[in-house]
This record gives C-alpha cells, structure tokens and sequence, in this order.
C-alpha cells in the first residue's frame, strides 16, 4: 500500500478494487484512501455510525487547507456483490486491464472516481484553498449511516463548502457528455379504504369499499400534478399495487388498500405533495367508507444546484478537455447527492456509467485519465477565485 | 330403524336427526328414509354419483304410483358440520325434546321438511295421483353429484312432474308467513388487465394497467343492470377483489384482476350477462392494454316458478292452517330449487329457518305438526285435479 503513487488514478484504482468492500464491509479500502490522501497531506479522520435499524458503516472525511474557496468531494467506496462469478471473465477482486480498459467490480461505481479525484488533488498547491472529501462504504444499499451523517458530522465541525461535485458515473455514452444537476424526489404512500363487509345477496346490509378505491386510482392516476420546471420533466405518479386479498366470491370484502410513488421535481416538497394527495382524495365522495392515507418510508428530496458560475466554470472546463459541451441532466434515480445538497450546491460529475452492477465493469484507461484532467483543470480554475 | 312409524313426523325426526350425516356421509340417514318410504308403498332407488371434480354422493329417489298428476318433492338429508360441541346445550345428533322443541342438527334444515312430508303422504291413497320424491345427500357443499344429477337421472327414467316442492325452511319468522317461488342466479366473473411493467422513474417505457383497471371496476359498479321485475328485486353487481400482489414500490406491474359477483333476476341468462359484461369492458378504453375475461365456475341460473293455479292452491292451503296468507318471495341465497326447475314449476315451501346452521339448532313441534298439515292438506287438494 506504501507504494502507491497517489498522483496516479490507475496504480490508486487498482489498489481499491483489489479490496472487495462489498457494502458494508469496507475489506481496508478506507486504509488505502487514508494511506493515499494522507501522502498528500490531507488530514483524515475515521467514522463509524451506526444504529437507527441499520448496520454500522465505516465512513472517511479528509480535508486540506484552511482558508479560500472550499470544494466538497463526495463518493462512496462501497459496491454491489458480483453476483455470478461464472458471469465474470476472471475474478472481479483482481483488478485486469486488456485493450486499453480496466476491469473490475467497482471500477465505474465509483472506485474510478476517487482515484480520478485524488491524483488530480495531487498536483493542487496545497495553499489555494480548502479540499475536502466526504467518503462512504455505504451508498449501494440503506445510506441510513453513511453520506446523510457524514455531512451532518461535518457541519458540527464547522466544515462548509463553496461547491461539492460528487464523482458518480454521470456521462451517458461519452467522458463528460452530462453532468447532473439535480435529481427527482421520490415519494411512495398508501391508502386504505374501508367499507363495511357482507353477503353479496344483501349488498343493503355491506358496504362495498371498491368502487370508491377505484375512483381514488383514477383521481390520482389522471391528474396531471404539474408541466415539468425548467430542468426538470413533469412530475409523475404510479399506482403500484391495488390489493384486497379476499378469496370468497359471495363476500363483499370490508377493505381494500392502494400504493403508489410519485417522481417529483423541484416545484415540490414531501409535505406539498401529502397535501396534493390528500386533495385528491378529498375530491372523490367517499360514499360512507372511512379513507386513510400514510406516507411510506422517508421521501427522497428532489434537489436542483443553483446555476452558478461554478457550473459554468465546470462545463466549460469539460468542454476545453473534451471537445463537448455537457448537458444539464435532472434525469435518473436518486444518489447521495440529496443528502449534501442540503448544505450547499452539488453536481455529479464522472465516467460513463453503462457497465455498472453488472458483470465485466470496466472503464476505458483513457477516460480515467480525461476524468482526472477534467478535475485537475477544474480545481485550478475553481480556486483561482469566484467567476464573475 | 323398523319400529319408526312413517305417519308419525316427530319419531322420524329423531331418527333422521340420529344420523350425523355430514355432507357427504349418509351415515344410514338414506336407510331410514328407505324404510319409511318402503313402508308406505313407494319404491326406491338408492343412486351414488361421482365424478366431475368431486367427492361420491348417496341420492335417493322414491316413487308411488303411475298415473293421474304427479308430484315431485325435493329435500336434502346433509347437515353443515356442528361446529364447536361446546356451543351446544347437549350432543348435535342426539334428538332432544325441551320446552315444545325438538333440537339437533338438521332439525330446521332439513330433516324436518322431509320427515313432515313423508308423514303426510302416509295418508294420502296411494292411487289418487303420482308421487315422487328426490332426496340427495349434497345440498350443503359442492352439490355437483346431488339433485343435479338426480333430476337428470329422473327424466331419462320418463318420470315428469307437474309440480315440485322442495321442503327448505322457506318462512321468514312464521309457519308459513312466505314461500319462495324463484330465486336469484348467481354469475362470476374474473377480469385481468396486463399492461407492461417497468420502473416508476420511466412511466414511459412501461404502461400501467392500473388505472384501466380501476375503470372497468366503476364501469361495472356504476351502471344499474336493471331495475328489477315483476318477483325479483334489481340485479346486483359486487366487485369483490381487485389483486395486484406487487411489493416493489419503484415498479410498475404488469397485470392486475379484478373479481365480481352479479345476483340477477329472471330478465336474464349467463349468456346475456356476459355479454353485458363485455360490453361495460368494451366502452372504457383499453389504452394499450390487453384486457381478459371469464367466467368463474359454473353460473348458478336464476328462475321464477310460474304463477300458476298450483301456487294459488297451496297459498290458500296455508291461509287454510295458519291464518296468513304467505308472501311470494324470490330473495335470498341459492337452493338445490335451481336444478329442478330447469324440468317443472317449483316452489320451496317449509319451516321458520333462523337456527338453521347454528349450535343448539332447533325446530317448534307445532311447527312440524303445522307443516305436515299444509302438506297433507295441499296433496289433497293437488291431486284433485288441477284448479280452474
């Protein structure tokens, strides 16, 4: 581990896929970032958090610096179990490069993207401004004691950033074609409508809960919430299931429930869209039934980074490197990048992702060292001083 | 099992009600009857049925006479399991005289109609007219080797009718305040929406059968069928459940079912009831989806017993012996009555009902006299020769 240049993202990339650090168990990947950033004078401190009905995660915050512009770096160390290994063409722990890509479990998700980042911190002088990193071993599944407490432990601290890129794969077919700048909420509820049960030969005694639970699919299904904002697509609900359960085709069942998630942008909150939903249902006659309406689990926020000067900055970087201009992109699931939007602006900016989570991930040699050019540029113009 | 007297309905009664005959085990009850009916000059026929999906059934068909107007009567010796023995005063099948009534399962429904009959045909000449009756031992369950095949069996045999009865507990709170001259048919149905499946943050690479789904539901509900006729109230439409089964909150199902039962009157058939369901399926859009239908089982067919000099015969006997004219009535669940009327004009004409099915069921000896009195005086009348 010693003898890792930290300066080099390939010889960095290889040394953390060879640590399996399938989520949670970090399998001493963090000790090979440590060994690394402290090589390049970062100070490093190691987090456990635990509890809250998840499994403890090992965390690692570094910064260097204390004074001028404050950049955030953001990643995750974690990554999905190979599945098949029959699937694979040689051990996906064993780090392989043939025709001029690197192979690996981890390699695009997102191993490469801290690799990038550091040798690109490498050949920053140390005295321009503050770099930190946020590090987690656990984005892949519950991110219940990762990033989310990582960043609320770093505004204890009294760290705070201008700007944070997170290093997610975020191109789509080619190094740099999009970076995201926001990402759609996600919000699941469930509603139960309950009638009163009885013999389908004396429907006057029952009271049939279905038709009003139909009309509740439909007032949520054909609404249409919004027109989309400027970055972001209309916001969208799915009804995801509709169950009664009842096995007995005289019996008028006494209950019925319905699912559903919506996909929002950022013209909404969780408790603006409980409000919409409960609407929704407000405005179909409940016909004697009692209706109840939870939210599942916790919301993903939906987020948008201000258009800065920064993101500018960024883009045009890309562009100087790579010859195109990134799109804006809202699109996609969620990341952890929610969680450190909350205390600041962030993007996501990395590889291309498509071989992900699956069998042979790999990414192009030659696109791991644009990515760490995009960074190296992008921190020299970044602490030069706030764009104009 | 020889010293019964056939004239006598108590003792046959209790000899009946002896019998723990549980659907379908007879449990000697047809040997009792075959005694009785033997004694008074009928000649039986023990016939087992089996097959089409269910268990064996023991039936019994008894006829005396060969000429002049014929009747049919119709009755089931099951019983409904007795349930929890604690629930009972004394043991279920041990026949029990208290406070003028004759307790025991079976007592109301309906050993007692059957025992009543048999002792009123005991005074009846046996040269007056024809007298058959059709006795199975799967009325409570499947019901598939039962009086269906029996009245099938019975036809290929020549034997006709010109009226049946069949001896259910038919009154509402009074010997014979109602008999029952239809009933309702029951019609299931399962309905199957399939969409295509996909992710929640791609709605448009997926098509959700959801809300169509929820349409056909109000398509179904919403529409009056008709509004009754002459005997029977409004056909009646329940949804009774809507399954989707689908436990992934960022998915999109592919398919959800829809089940309902319909109770209709003598305006129409299974054919033309599922007709009307195509068509309330065919006006909501299908909006990409492929939609299924079928009929569940077998639909039980509604009829209406026409209202012929007969029935009048047998209200004014009624009025004769009680002092109440009885209700013509078509409500309430279904009865073996369905099958026989696919050959001949019946009515179900029997005992007050409400302990039928309970613990501690139990029937008025006055109402066992009072019934073997209408019966005894109707088949006088009957067979007198068909009123003007």
């Amino acid at each position: 581990m010693t003898d890792i240049a930290a300066d080099d993202p390939v010889q960095l990339l290889k040394a953390l896929i060879a640590c399996p650090s399938v989520t949670p168990e970090p399998a001493g990947v963090l000790d090979v970032l440590d060994t690394a950033l402290s090589s390049l004078g970062f100070t490093t401190a190691h987090l456990r958090f635990e509890g809250d009905g998840s499994y403890p995660v090992d965390n690692l915050f570094a910064i260097r610096g204390n004074g001028g512009r404050s950049l955030l770096f953001a990643g995750h160390t974690d990554v999905v179990p190979p599945g098949e290994l029959a699937d694979w063409t040689a051990d996906p722990f064993t780090p392989r490069e043939a025709d001029g890509k690197l192979y690996g479990r981890g390699a695009a998700d997102m191993k490469s993207g801290i690799s990038a980042f550091i040798a690109a911190a490498a050949s920053i002088p140390a005295d321009v401004g503050t770099i930190m990193l946020a590090i987690t071993n656990d984005e892949e599944a519950d991110a219940i004691n990762g990033t989310d407490k990582l960043m609320a432990w770093a505004k204890d601290q009294g760290h705070s950033f201008d700007f944070a890129i997170v290093g997610e794969p975020s191109s789509a077919t080619l190094l740099g074609d999009s970076i995201k700048i926001g990402r759609r909420g996600s919000f699941s509820g469930l509603i139960t409508v309950e009638g009163a049960q009885g013999h389908v030969a004396y429907p006057h005694k029952a009271n049939n809960p279905l038709p009003t639970l139909a009309r509740i699919v439909i007032a949520l299904s054909d609404t249409q919430i919004d027109q989309g904002s400027e970055h972001f697509p209309a916001t969208n609900l799915e009804v995801t299931t509709i169950d009664v359960g009842n096995p007995i085709s005289n019996v008028i069942p006494a209950r019925g429930t319905v699912r559903f998630n919506i996909r929002y942008n950022d013209l909404w909150t969780p408790q603006t869209l409980a409000e919409w939903v409960r609407d929704r249902i407000a405005s179909v006659d409940a016909n004697g039934t009692r209706i109840g309406f939870e939210v599942s689990g916790t919301p993903s926020r939906s987020f948008l980074s201000p258009l800065s000067a920064d993101v500018e900055t960024l883009s045009a970087t890309i562009e100087s490197i790579t010859g195109r201009r990134p799109e804006l992109s809202t699109g996609g699931g969620t990341s952890d990048a929610r969680f450190i939007a909350q205390y600041g602006p962030v993007v996501e900016c990395g590889l291309v992702g498509p071989s992900m989570h699956k069998a042979d991930e790999h990414i192009a040699l030659d696109d791991l060292t644009g990515l760490t050019e995009i960074y190296r540029a992008f921190m020299t113009r970044f602490f030069a001083g706030p764009a104009a």
